[in-house]
């Protein structure tokens, strides 16, 4: 049998009790380890984070939680390569998918780091100035942000091992709270091996950070009034986490990143030079990863006349994706992360051609060095439908996500029903627009911001420099509302405030000018 | 039979087609009034407010909308008095708390209708400062909040019918938000007035005020993902929604305002100055609209030394509140709201009275114009349990919010016991701090801000000019973290958050100058 993980809860090292899920490669099928979360006492780890980790990073300042997340940015840093071989063998992942996750997860922690150095030492943030109360001078209200004191419990996604804990670790840690996290079982090898390599380096405080591989039966009961939970998964499951008596009764913040049909869109009049960058961008997003991003475009917008343009300018990207073995150095796209899911994206692929038609279709052609039966490789598929009617009739293709090397190309009429299409996925996590007219594309912008977390606008000025549809980038809000399940992530300081309460100071101007004293002292 | 109020709903007045709930007078038991949204085309109306009222707001600028806000003063100004006498006939309260009511509403919508001015003439609000991404300074992120295109349903409690609309309802409007109100059955008529007033005066575009009365049921069955709820009430109907399939399916965002065992501390040390400060406060609070404030003090913290001589401090202020007929110009305290509360009030009397003793109990006095067994009139009552020891180990006194003229004295022994003694409230709204040192305000109010969404600091140089433990003003943050129900109301332009979707735009410097440009284009 491979070997068990064990979870780092309560300070110690502890193996489940029972016999322990297998985690898989997805192009070989070989086991390669097992986790297991049975018969730990969840309440006692939650009471040490809560108690030993919360007191530990609250009496730091920010300027030192900051430098504790450089050196987890050093420990990282120098164990990048085992990451590289954990991320191919259980995420079935070619180098460049790798490097976004973990050169992701780095950055991410670094720039936080940063952050924390800018903060300085307060144990408290101001928020806003002091305004006045009443007549006089002298009765003011100063808002203040404090670091709240309980646990986040993250529970993750299984397609960012390394990103999808250090993108809500950071925040959470600089802002002096607790972290326990419970990664996706297909892919926690990576996440448990950053939290041990971490540990074992002895750079965070005691029961600042806590891992539980496995089945995450009974953690949510373990939420009390000041603890937050941040969901990555899916719609389903987010409604399990905010029906459970934790967040309805007990008030414990919530943060969920859903599902989301992401679009491109190509403005009306455009040439050449715009179509072209949208097929690169479409093609990317779609092989990134074989897919699996919650950020990947899903729906791509183009105007009728040039639909054909488009199609044959995506599939020409999409021919030169070779699939296989990421061990291949000829392979460019790895696997779907197990059975699991490529046979969730052979359904939904089967559900969108109810109403699409296949535009490009690579799954004929030879994988590389992946037995066709056996491994969980997925050939890109570029689907369509005709005209600007049928893109209003589709139903499915605005509402069934498939979590993988798929999108569908919709043709348009105008703006109006253009932004009305985008807006059928109800909310989602970013959109893209590409044109070189700003006027146009800031108009468009601005109409798509409320249902969307990100508009990512692609112009020829920026076609090098511009940072990716499906990029993450931490200065920037990672969430989107409504199906993207209403979370707000990232986006600089503003992700520490899921990790802060504000409260309001009413006081006199002297009491005031002692808390500004009283939170900024060593 | 009395009069049925009809529902605005749909741009029109409409009746339920039932009976009819009766409202009463709480002190001589009339009925006054009666409410019923029975077969109302909830869908419509929803659809209607959402559309029609929603695009109207959105197409104002804050500016603009902050003008429709100083006309709504104008409009309630106006009619200020005839609120007055509903306030009297229907909630039972005097004059000066019928101004915390009517007059609180009047001065949070100025204090709104002047942000709009002071916000000007844009259609969406830039959220921090554009920064670079990447090494170039050409690709950038830029984060914009913008109107949430939805409806927001606000489910409000009986005991502030105007402010509790008003508060809500300013910041809303001023967001471009359109507003459906459904106010607690009890003390309906007052808002019902209010929005009469204001659709009659015409000041607000077709679809921006709606309001149901009676049953809110299938009300939450009408939120679609952009809309927003927002509840004020007991935490057994919080639960309720935030169970709802609105919220837990489809991402609704949702703001809970819950009961509170909100404290006062009397810091360690304090001569007679601070002690009279407290005692004022406490009675005030205990007073004030008969203690059904979810502000109000429920517990009072002294440190054991001082223990008698708070109990003299607090009933001697407390003897002088008479009670009865609020139209007779004597009485200083008028009824509870209903029978229900009433029962409510002297069940939860009783379970406290099993960990506390009664140190004040005015019921033996007469009451001035009213009917011990028909009125809904409660005399005050202070309890109070003798030593530091009896504090820590009373269980009921920090879990039941008896929501009437009452509240428990509570000795300490040090500084670090009472500030747990006061997190025994689970998060609270509002914890106030009496003492004359500002530096050792300054600590406690720092670490009491986490578990509160207000520290209240009454040190002697702002005994005069002070806002009241209890008062919300519209400056300040309302709400509370854990059994407060975690939301965040008012404090300024912190209230537009709420119904503003934060979105990251990222894209050439070029297109942020243009974005820039278009949403402050008139």
């Amino acid at each position: 049998m491979s070997e068990l993980l064990p979870n780092f809860l309560a300070g110690r090292w502890q193996t489940g009790n029972g016999p322990g899920i297998p985690l898989r490669d997805p192009v070989l099928g070989d086991e390669l380890v097992r986790v297991d979360s049975g018969g730990l006492d969840l309440a006692a780890g939650f009471a040490f984070a809560r108690e030993r980790g919360g007191a530990a990073l609250r009496a730091l300042s920010y300027r030192e939680r900051g430098a504790l997340l450089m050196a987890v940015v050093k420990v990282l840093q120098a164990k990048r390569d085992g990451y590289g071989e954990i991320s191919t063998r259980n995420s079935g992942t070619v180098k460049g998918d790798t490097a976004v996750d973990v050169d992701g997860a780095i950055y991410t922690v670094g720039v936080y780091a940063k952050l924390g150095a800018e903060l300085g030492d307060r144990h408290a943030l101001l928020d806003g100035e002091a305004e006045r109360l009443g007549h006089g001078a002298s009765f003011q209200s100063q808002h203040v942000l404090t670091p709240t004191r309980g646990v986040a419990l993250f529970i993750n996604a299984f397609n960012f091992p390394a990103w999808g804990l250090w993108e809500k670790a950071a925040p959470a840690l600089l802002s002096g709270v607790p972290v326990i996290v419970k990664p996706a079982t297909a892919t926690a090898w990576l996440t448990q091996r950053m939290v041990a390599d971490v540990v074992a380096a002895g750079v965070l405080p005691e029961g600042a950070l806590s891992i539980v591989c496995g089945s995450s039966k009974g953690l949510l009961d373990q939420l009390q009034p000041f603890d937050v939970v941040s969901f990555t998964g899916s719609a389903q499951t987010a409604v399990l986490i905010r029906s459970h008596a934790a967040v309805t009764e007990r008030s414990v913040r919530v943060n969920i990143e859903a599902d989301s049909l992401n679009s491109a869109l190509l403005l009306p009049g455009q040439g050449e030079a715009a179509l072209d960058l949208l097929a690169k961008e479409v093609a990317r997003e779609m092989t990134v990863k074989s897919g699996q991003k919650c950020t990947a475009i899903r729906r791509v917008f183009v105007p009728e006349s040039q639909y054909a343009q488009a199609a044959a300018a995506i599939s020409a990207r999409l021919q030169k994706t070779t699939v296989g073995d990421p061990r291949n150095e000829a392979v460019r796209m790895g696997a779907l992360v197990n059975r699991e899911q490529k046979d969730a994206v052979l359904a939904g692929l089967a559900e969108l051609r109810k109403e699409a038609e296949v535009l490009f279709d690579r799954s004929a052609q030879f994988l590389l060095d992946a037995d066709p039966a056996l491994s969980c490789c997925v050939a890109p598929t570029l689907l369509g439908v005709r005209t600007a009617q049928a893109s209003e009739q589709a139903q499915r293709i605005h509402d069934v996500e498939v979590f993988g090397p798929v999108a569908t190309l919709l043709p348009y009429r105008d703006m109006p029903q253009a932004l009305a299409l985008v807006r059928r996925g109800q909310g989602s996590l970013v959109v893209s627009l590409y044109g070189s007219d700003a006027p146009a594309l800031a108009a468009a912008a601005a109409e798509l911001a409320d249902s969307h977390g990100r508009v990512h606008v692609i112009s020829p000025d920026v076609a090098a420099g511009q940072t990716g549809h499906g990029n993450v980038m931490p200065q920037s809000l990672h969430g989107g509302p409504g199906r993207a399940g209403g979370g707000e992530e990232l986006g600089g300081r503003r992700g520490l405030n899921f990790y802060h309460r504000r409260c309001a100071i009413q006081a006199s101007a002297g009491v005031l000018d002692a808390l500004q004293a009283h939170i900024t002292k060593p």
